[in-house]
């Protein structure tokens, strides 16, 4: 019997994406949908692609949640530990692609979202969701804090280099470039088509909600307190996020020993591909798909790795992630419904 | 046992997208993969996307037919009697996506193409592949001619009310607009980014080789010999065709009848989403995917139907095509391997 | 001393292109702008590119025109008529980028726009300005109507052939692709980054106000009633419209008849290109531009013209054109401020 | 009398955008252009956006130096040492958009050009020409090494605090993102249309050869030594060049001394915009222009600067700003012909 998966917020950009993935995943029905403010219509109304393929009406949250072995939630940021609560009083499973309980510190979601943990029971039980990094903490959790887009990248071009002390946690600069859909559906004058086309500009410099959630994981990789600079900018395109990631190599490492480190590291991971050296992750490569692409660059020069990551910011930064989470949950082999070949242009 | 693909020509762009599609085809396996330029070389070298999932080599064409029971040609036009002759002899399947054996007039094939039907037998065994339209003349062929871009998205706007005697078939306008994939993997000052980016023209006004294909489509449709005026120009997008077409509607046919006739010509054909009134035809909802959304629009003031069809140039275009030949021919469900959802963004 | 000039919706599309225009005119000092959603803003606190070259605040529509010899308006149709008396009665040249006074029949305006002529006098003093085709009307006038920006493209690449009866004026089909600006300056879904961006689709076809417009002018060049069928599509670019159009090549008439026409009829005009045989009309070649590029191809297979004109439907469709008629007025060179080079990418 | 100027590889991108700007400037006569794969060709064949504007045909370079009063050279690099020397002879000026003359350092120039120096005395007759911050050097010079595109954004972003000591000169990170054009006209497989389009990704990340030439402007504003860490990036749109700067702050400088030392350095600075506080620069509001806009932010978590500066890579970076070179070298206002309005869209 097939997995009952319900969407919540399934008109937003992450819960279009959900639907897109597991119409074809084999496993998985999709049970119900749910949007405020599309309750009522069918979601190929809001989005004329899936005329035909998914031609369901959204239903309201309490029906999505009760029709449902697995829910997924794409919704603002606050709205998602009532819901959590709700799912895990039903004995559901809970995957949130909000960034609710991402963060392990209250201080610092209260900081940096302006709001508290309700209940911190709740939040205890919950397991921050990347796989690659946190496999062994997800398998037989029921609530999985799904990461935000710039913190899957950048964590994951990172890790094995901080994960095994072969550069200095200090002065970490995070670069990263951002397709549009990242900003979500609705119409800004900053996604107006003919101000953003041929623009480009970094936002929100060094103040960027993503900070301490990539600074946390860096943190539990090196067992050091590590602050990070990011600046996140947005590109021309629809999909995609590159991370260029700047770290100071620890005296006496060689190029040859941070290449093996990324390896070893990634040797068993399908979802992410490590380049050859002189290569270069390109969104080009990895869009529509669940994969992560890494290169790896050295300046000697310098002394500084170059670490870059690829990924779709819709799929591995969000719903292709989540779907991957719903997978190691329930026993399934992780890459069921997600082998999606990007395509070539 | 899966059905074993050769790819000739698996370099350019309908190879790889046939690759992109077969890859996860549940009934095929690629059993081989065929280039001149690249030979030796892997795929993945040439299309970084498909690292990890396609890393073949490139062999040769005698290799790729030995190994094959169904052989997919995208070869320069020219190039594939010779090779149809020797699957012909060997018992293979050839579905060819060039253009040698699409037109039945050897006469017009000389006029547009400049060449000669080598075998006139062979031309006697392939049937043109336009399921929608000829599904019944592709069961148990063994060479199939697979229609261009523009001739695949045209004729299914048209094909309704050209069939239905609905519309005049004399002064019948098609303006296309398509995807600068359709020109092909090679570098030209025409494809070159900063030149067709922002920019918009047509090409080949009138004289564009699809038009006889058109034609001939159309001709077999109404029973008459059409003549069209044919006029294609390059979109600066990666994928997609939109056919704008415009026929005079004949006297006393109303506004129903011609929706009706839509509707009942498309009603059990899966790739073909005629859309609701009031809708237009777009290729952001069709991309990646093997449909053809088509709309219908009626100029009372000048009785003049407007229907526009939109298609993925290199799915339903090229590859996907293909794909639906094939699955005909070797008795699978038309739809096997080409649920592919438009992505919505 | 220079011409004062006024911008009445300074903060549109239109209107900040005027701005930009004017800027560089030798001829021409912007007295005011105005704007009622920015009232009492800098234009450049809107449009960042026009940090320090032009930081005016918005004032009052009644102070720009108070300070000006010329007012221009760029407002939402229905609101120029009472402008205009208020200009006409101040003695200040109006020029209207709107459509209140572009049509001739008051039925017609009725018909498409929903409004009626509040002064039928004031009706009287307006006349067309499409200089290339009425320019000896537009002299001493006081109060212009500025084409629309489709309006303007169409008989241009068409008026030889009408004016000359070289074409049937039954039948002719304008088939037009408009860059994104022509949405103006507010974001809505369908100019929505993600949604627009490697989309393309017809919209209002056959129902676009522009219709009856480009009737008008073809009526008036032909001394006949015009019927066109006329369909809108949108490209994904900034600028730009590409339109092509059918008409039937009246019996007899040559393709050499129609070269010379066209060379005849633009010799003497700047701001019309015509391009030599097997070349096509590019926006890529006209953007930023008051240039209308326009190529001819006949089809001598079904006797057909094909003659597409580009423009930028920013200059030469609105802003450069209301210029040009600025120039035309005040008894300027007609290219005084509008040779500008549009760039090469 | 009119400047003469002769434009030596006229027909690539650098050099078409010479012509675009010098056609406009008021105080120069474009006397003659050359080109070696275009000799005898109009320039118009080769950009037809320059008909009727520019029909020049393409002469040889001998007869363009011949003619001219200044020469630009946008050759590719190792052509221009020559070509100095024989203007120099014959007394012209020569401004050169290579970057033969570039570094001051032999042994730098052979490293990463692999070139020689050939007459030792003619580079110390060349001068860096980036006027903003050597102005005085620039005077009365007649050999310009007009810099290249990074490495003029780059600078000017770092200038106010490198000079004034206010970060660190060690651990300069520079993180550049450009428009295609930079790769100029030449058409290859990564500016071919579908392989760019929707892309983004590094390219020779710690390799470029505009690394030395901006430690070269650094350490000179320093006096010290710098070395930086250089990764450009290539960005799907035209033109523009985004450098995102990053520099540790020294112990004790506070954002007010660094927001004043940037006030105080583009005071007088025309084509420099320092944006307020909370402002990004964004390649949308140079394009075509000559503006440098450069926005400032510090991470106060880090104490790191972050200096963004956006120019267009064919303006500023390189042929807007030979033209304000030789504005300078013939004693005319910096700014005659360079007064171009960004477009806002």
């Amino acid at each position: 019997m097939k997995i009952k998966a319900g969407i919540i917020g399934a008109t937003g950009y992450a819960g279009a994406e959900l639907v897109r993935i597991l119409l074809t995943h084999p496993e998985v029905e999709i049970a119900a949908i749910s949007s405020v403010s599309f309750e009522g219509q069918k979601l190929s109304d809001v989005y004329p692609s899936y005329q035909t393929l998914c031609d369901m009406e959204c239903k309201s949250q309490d029906e999505a949640v009760a029709k449902s072995d697995v829910i997924f939630a794409a919704l603002p940021h606050g709205l998602s530990q009532e819901l959590a609560a709700q799912c895990d009083k039903a004995g559901k499973v809970f995957i949130d692609l909000g960034a609710d309980f991402r963060l392990e510190s209250e201080e610092e979601y209260q900081e940096w979202y302006g709001g508290k943990f309700l209940d911190k029971e709740l939040h205890q039980k919950a397991v921050y969701g990347l796989p690659e990094l946190f496999r062994e903490n997800i398998r037989g959790k029921k609530i999985i804090a799904n990461p935000g887009c710039y913190t899957t990248g950048a964590p994951l071009a990172l890790a094995p280099a901080v994960k095994n002390g072969l550069v200095s946690t200090e002065g970490i600069i995070v670069d990263s470039k951002s397709g549009v859909t990242g900003a979500g559906r609705k119409p800004s004058q900053g996604s107006h088509y003919p101000e953003l086309n041929e623009g480009f500009h970094a936002y929100k410099a060094a103040s960027h909600r993503h900070t301490p959630e990539i600074e946390q994981t860096l943190s539990i990789l090196s067992g050091k307190k590590v602050k990070i600079t990011f600046v996140p900018h947005l590109l021309p395109v629809n999909r995609g996020i590159i991370s260029t990631c700047y770290a100071h190599i620890n005296e006496g490492v060689t190029k040859e020993q941070i290449r093996k480190a990324y390896e070893e590291f990634y040797q068993d991971e399908f979802f992410v591909r490590l380049l050859p050296d002189g290569a270069n992750a390109d969104i080009h490569h990895i869009k529509y798909s669940n994969f992560c692409d890494v290169s790896i660059h050295i300046d000697e020069r310098t002394n500084t790795l170059i670490a870059v990551s690829a990924i779709d910011n819709m799929v591995k930064g969000a719903a292709g992630q989540a779907i991957q989470n719903m997978n190691i949950i329930f026993g399934l082999d992780e890459k069921t419904g997600l082998v999606i070949v990007p395509p070539a242009f």
